[in-house]
């Protein structure tokens, strides 16, 4: 027997999600809950991947199973396709298992052809109505299915609304219409070289086609790659019996929410229109009426749609967003589903539910999509203040939240300007390390050049910082101190400025921010969310204030703190690259003694700000060179500055020159051509813990990461300096801390023999960021220009540095733990790349057995959110 | 009961080579079969691990066992230490598992104080034999275990020689030499700040300690890294009776082969001379007889020695290499073991033992080192020559064999000359691609910079071509065209010169070579060992004049033919540079077009030279910027050739930039981005694989490789390509061929995912150089900066790109190969990296399975060595 490829709404209900897709499954759920739907069949996602497997074509045997059901719904009611008497027409849209933007939607009106026009006319006595819903079905099915550009109907309709002087389209005539479609048609014939189809047949197959073509074009695979949707699960398409909104003044069609969406208010919320169809609602030519409205005018219909909602809400027990249509007084249910809300309304919806006995706390936890609380972190633009601003720019939202404030041109004045007191947004061409306390100072950061990846996004987001980068509308001038935008806009410096870092607008104006929140729901819900995980969620902080502010989110531990990122400091600079061009060791000593008061400063903040909880602490890392400036003139002026010829320093500088730096000097590679490092920072490391236990009594246990190992001896090398100074300061300070020595695993080969490393190492954090860099080959900084061939050609579907590669990576991940365990049972596990507030990375994370993820300090509550759900779904 | 740590020579034998070291397990064998050896004891090479894992000292218990040994020993002398009657005397001697120069050799006369060289003197009636012999003990315990300059010594010595008008050593009476001892003493003292030590039992185990440092002095950590020998195997000391060679006339010391280390010939082939101690024979101050001479002065002795030194040949069954000392006319045998021996005698002695009877054919293969036969296929310098030649300058000895020709210093010359008829050496100060042509139109390659992975280097090696890479005692003035060498000498353009490849040395002369000698006992070998082995051996090559060199070295195919080594070629790349700044596919087409009559006569020259052997074709893997030029002039001139614009071009050469090449725009993504360069490669692979079907009958299955994969997609959507491409071109040609898909695994991620690559893949070649780099996480071209603090630091014992990295990289193979065969049974496996003519990993790709290796053509004999080594010792 062949599959069954296309199912009757009776034959479904709303488990079946994946094989009818969405809307299909819930129009089967109604149908058996007895409301009044339309009647008619879905042709499942199956017969989606099929039509793919077969080259693009549909198979017979799905084209009998469509005719076999359309009879049925014929049968029902009491209509034939084609007839010219009682023409049975249909409409048809797609309906994948997510709701999918960028997708083919909706054609209403299928089946009319010349002479079913004309039976339609006569069968509703509305010669109007029928002309009109012709025409509406020749523009939607020539655009979507055969690809005429919508601008030629415009152009048709909008010539006869002129020509006959109807300023409505509604003013338009039965007459006017029939001469819109003869024009339509002609047009069509000219731009296709044959007839408008007009067997209700192939219109309905091409329909089909269409649908599953509009599966895989440019806007699908895009939204599907920023959803992890995989391409195979395919789509559905839906043909339903058409009923009209268009019928005349006692017809309508609208959408409306059981709650608010935008608040979560609980309140039917929703819009509608008299007589017209579905695009009418959307297309903003007529102005919809408010749900509220219809109560006023139609008040049995109100009642009854009141009703319906209720039985739906309380069936789904969510939120619903449905369709409907009013023919002639008669309301039918088009489509339900859960609504979209916004992050604000999800957290007030998920705990109403639980309020009123709907859910409990664990579903309610489940309903709110982790990612969706970024929104609620940051400060936005006051809501009016943003009605009136107009955006002159759009980049990259590369870092999210809004900013507003005066605009400065260089690291060095946004910082004197913040700490004269003012709001600051720092523009640049693009940032490097040596910008980084301007970038602190900044409210938001604007850059011209550079991608999500680029030095200003990381540190953007790792600041917590609005930025928006890569705007190729503005051109900076960092000399003239001036940006000029496309639209011909030019900022001064001292200028205001607005950024919206969550949607990458640019403002030339001052725009009202307001703050976060983290009160209410937002603290309801995670509480609820801590009671249910087991994964512990700490954060990436390098500074005190950072370390503070994860401790608001909630944030159980420093889980990677960058020890380097200190260094870039305009104060300390100096010493480390004094450190660089050292002969020997006792000259590296001498520079790194200038350094350690400052490292031991720095840990004891952070020490302070974590009040006790564990701190991890990663040594140096990147390649030296990065501390040192590459421009001549930059040089000339260091190498004066250190009291060097240009030539030495230059020299120095070539020497350390790398052809692949990501895989050069770094890591625990310095540690091991300079012991002298691990030296000083583990001396800075204990000795701040002491003091601060000393000054606090705050019980601090640090945790030494020796970043970049690939073979257990590297780590025994390095700790074997560590152990050696912590036990000599502690000597020195007459009080012993206990602390713990363990490594990055970011490397394949420390993976690959973890046994072995789990010798030396009490704890793994997994660097994911080089673990992915390593495991596919490809670095990041450069992936970016081939990476979009690979998303354009479906083989990737998800970016690799976003989400956990769990096929590769994290089957090195698994080794990993499995090894690791086997030679330390309780050896402490954790991830620090940027994965670790990745919601399906944070799942992941749980099932393999991790102890902890750390996060950026923002997607903090993102990760309490996931592990929480993670325990869940894992039970 | 506490660990044996000491054995007697009766207690031993030589099996325990691993415990007694092989000195004393061979003293021990001796001791067994009743032959005449000094007695004595062995502290075993676990008593040296133990000395190391207490920090470098000496257990108690240690001591009492050597105490109790020595009283065993003393007893079967009938002397005693120390005593001023009968004085016991011993040699220490050091002795590891494997013979290792650059450790403490030997401590003769140990047990000699101010007393007891009195008892000496007494017993033997010859005062200046007893000075002798202490001046010799103090300094040379003073030089190896007190550290005390031997200069110090020396200065004495001579001055005494002088200051008593002696000529030779022997002219010094005893007084002379009591006079020397007094001096001896006191400068010791004034050196070290303390007397000479005078009590034996302090002698001893200080000399045994110093053995034990000595296994972990630099040179000897040099030298375990380049043997593969772990740190962890330590060393033995050897304690025995002393005899003396220096007792008079009728006393004497020497060495002696059963049979010539040099030729293999089966004679005796040794040296000795009279009234000396063992220093005495390799100071050279007096010159030593054959052992033919010992026939003719002391045909007992003789005798005797033939008798013994036949009975250890029969009892090891190979040539020994023997110590012996003659003490009043008797004969005493201080060691015996395997000895070393050139590559020719090594095959001499190896097919003479098998006609002997006395090994079979398997052992006879397993006692060649497969490493040394690359000396024996690259041409030489006449020794008669050679000896009259000076070098003048030394470099890295980057690829094997002697050269001999006329200096040129450009490539373009070069290959000119070469074309007229010269023989040619082309001197660089660095090569880079595009001296491919004069590279290979030359004898030799000298270079001044870069190391022994640098580009001359690979390629030499590649092309079986002599190469002296970073000669930093030569001068490089291409302008000039002149060497200028540290010691004055210069060279021109067209004067002829010299390389030895081999020793890195660089001679200013003619001096004339001697082809390498493949028949005879080199063929007898490979065809015994081709009987053994199971493993294939391929070959890498591009060119067909290298394909013939591999067959003829017995390559039984062709594992990796790097396509993008034929675009260097000055008449090809500009349509390579054409395709690469094309603006879109029709351009690059175009292009492309200009490539392929190219590549398809390549492939077809490469085809016929393996007659009919598989031929693996790699498609294009480097970053295209390689391709393009990077110095301002070269770009002016290229964009003037091009039609560009300099800015023009330069942009594009910036926007090919990358910050990691290595893990950058290459491989597999090239075609991903540009599938019409899959497309040109797999027309040129089918239409010569048909065309020379057709002229020639061959039968050719091209196996096309795709590189550089981490995801089953890539290939797919790559071999999409290549398998619509062949289909075409067999329907255009009218003829179908059998052809192979598959790809490198050369990216961790394909190893990992193996199981899905191979639902594509038909076969796996391990490209074991990029494999090592991803999973060590660095870069073969910046290691070079860090791994000699690895060495010297015990991190690494030995180089990861030379030998396969079983641990790490080798677990990422074998997880490849199990998922490989999960999916597809019979997939065939091989290796293309360098390692594949490593002999070690050679014996690892056999134990893991794979069906063949690949590597250089000069390597081929090694690797079928090695194979059949492998078949043997794991049958």
């Amino acid at each position: 027997m062949s599959q069954k490829y296309v199912y009757l709404f009776n034959e479904g209900n709303a488990g079946m999600k994946n094989l009818l897709g969405g809307k299909g499954a819930n129009l089967a759920e109604m149908t058996g809950l007895g409301l009044p739907v339309p009647y008619g069949f879905t042709v499942s996602t199956e017969a989606c991947t099929r039509y793919y497997e077969d080259g693009e074509t549909i198979a017979d045997e799905i084209v009998e199973q469509i005719k076999a059901a359309l009879a049925v719904a014929e049968e029902k009611a009491g209509k034939k396709f084609g007839s010219t008497e009682n023409p049975f027409l249909v409409s048809v849209r797609s309906g994948a298992r997510a709701s999918m933007p960028g997708m083919m939607d909706t054609i209403l009106n299928l089946g009319l052809n010349d002479e079913t026009v004309k039976a339609l006319a006569k069968l509703t006595g509305n010669e109007r109505f029928a002309y009109d819903s012709y025409r509406r079905f020749i523009q939607m099915f020539s655009d979507v299915v055969m690809e005429v550009e919508k601008a030629n109907f415009d152009k048709i309709f909008d010539g006869a609304k002129e020509k006959y002087g109807c300023e409505m389209d509604t003013d338009l005539t039965a007459e006017h219409l029939k001469e819109i479609v003869e024009a339509y048609k002609a047009m069509f014939k000219s731009e296709k070289g044959f007839d408008f189809p007009q067997d209700p047949m192939t219109q309905l197959i091409e329909a089909v086609k269409a649908v599953f073509r509009s599966w895989d074009n440019p806007r699908a695979i895009v939204y599907r790659r920023m959803n992890d949707i995989p391409a195979s699960w395919g789509t559905a398409v839906n043909v339903q019996s058409m009923v009209f909104g268009n019928m005349g003044d006692d017809s309508g069609t609208g959408v409306a929410f059981t709650r608010n969406p935008a608040t979560g208010e609980k309140a039917l919320f929703g819009e509608y229109l008299m007589n017209a169809q579905g695009e009418d609602v959307v297309a903003g030519i007529r102005t919809p009426e408010t749900i509220d409205h219809l109560r006023d005018t139609n008040e049995a219909v109100y009642n009854e749609f009141v009703r319906i909602a209720d039985i739906l809400e309380k069936h789904y027990r969510d939120m619903q967003d449905m369709e409907f249509t009013i023919e002639k007084g008669k309301l039918y249910m088009l489509q339900t589903r859960s609504g979209k809300r916004t992050a604000a309304a999800a957290l007030q919806i998920a705990v109403d539910l639980v309020n009123e006995g709907m859910r409990t706390k664990d579903e309610a936890i489940q309903m709110i999509d982790p990612k969706s609380l970024d929104a609620l972190l940051h400060p936005t633009f006051d809501p009016v203040a943003l009605k009136a601003a107009k955006p002159v720019a759009t980049g990259l939202a590369a870092s999210p939240g809004a900013a507003c404030g005066i605009v400065y041109f260089s690291a060095d004045e946004a910082k004197a300007a913040h700490e004269a007191g003012s709001q600051v947004i720092l523009a640049r061409k693009e940032t490097s390390p040596e910008d980084i306390e301007g970038m602190t100072a900044s409210q938001g950061i604007l850059t011209a050049f550079g991608g999500m990846t680029s030095h200003a996004a990381v540190v953007a987001r790792q600041l917590g910082t609005c930025c928006v980068s890569g705007c190729k509308e503005a051109q900076i001038n960092e000399e003239a101190k001036t940006i000029t935008f496309s639209d011909g806009t030019v900022l001064h410096e001292g200028d205001w400025i607005s950024l919206d870092g969550t949607t990458g607008k640019v403002y030339a104006e001052a725009i009202k921010t307001v703050d976060a929140e983290l009160s209410g729901n937002f603290a309801t819900i995670m509480e609820w969310a801590d009671s249910f995980r087991t994964l512990k969620v700490r954060t990436n902080a390098d500074s005190p204030s950072q370390a503070a502010m994860a401790v608001k989110f909630g944030a159980e531990g420093i889980g990677l703190c960058r020890t380097e990122h200190m260094f870039f400091d305009e104060a300390r600079i100096p010493a480390m690259r004094q450190m660089i061009v050292s002969k020997n060791a006792d000259e590296r000593k001498a520079a790194l003694a200038k350094i350690l008061p400052m490292q031991r400063d720095d840990f004891k903040g952070i020490y302070k700000a974590m009040e006790g909880r564990p701190v991890t602490i990663r040594f140096l890392d990147p390649p030296l060179h990065e501390f040192l400036p590459t421009k001549e003139e930059d040089i000339r002026e260091l190498a004066g500055n250190m009291n060097l010829s240009y030539e030495e320093l230059k020299a120095t500088i070539d020497g350390l020159h790398e052809s692949n730096p990501m895989m050069g000097h770094r890591g625990c590679r310095l540690s091991i051509t300079y012991p002298e490092i691990a030296e000083m920072q583990t001396r800075a490391v204990i000795e701040a813990a002491i003091e601060v236990r000393q000054e606090t009594g705050l019980e601090i246990v640090p945790e030494i990461m020796i970043p970049l190992v690939g073979d257990v001896k590297e780590l025994a090398y390095v700790k074997g300096f560590v152990v050696e100074t912590a036990k000599k300061v502690m000597q020195e300070r007459g009080m012993v801390i206990p602390y713990m020595v363990g490594t990055m695993i970011e490397i394949p080969r420390a993976a690959l023999t973890a046994d072995e490393v789990a010798t030396e190492a009490e704890f793994f954090s997994f660097g994911t960021n080089d673990l992915t860099q390593m495991t596919f080959g490809f670095s990041r900084d450069d992936a970016g220009k081939f990476l979009p061939d690979y998303y354009a050609k479906k083989i990737f579907e998800s970016d690799p540095f976003a989400r956990v590669d769990q096929l590769g990576v994290g089957k090195l991940m698994q080794i990993a733990v499995e090894l690791g365990k086997k030679t330390r049972p309780n050896i402490k596990l954790g991830i620090c790349g940027e994965h670790g507030g990745d919601p399906s990375s944070v799942e992941f994370c749980h099932r393999i057995g991790l102890n902890y993820v750390s996060c950026s300090p923002f997607r903090v509550p993102i990760a309490r959110l996931a592990a929480a759900q993670a325990a869940l779904s894992n039970k």
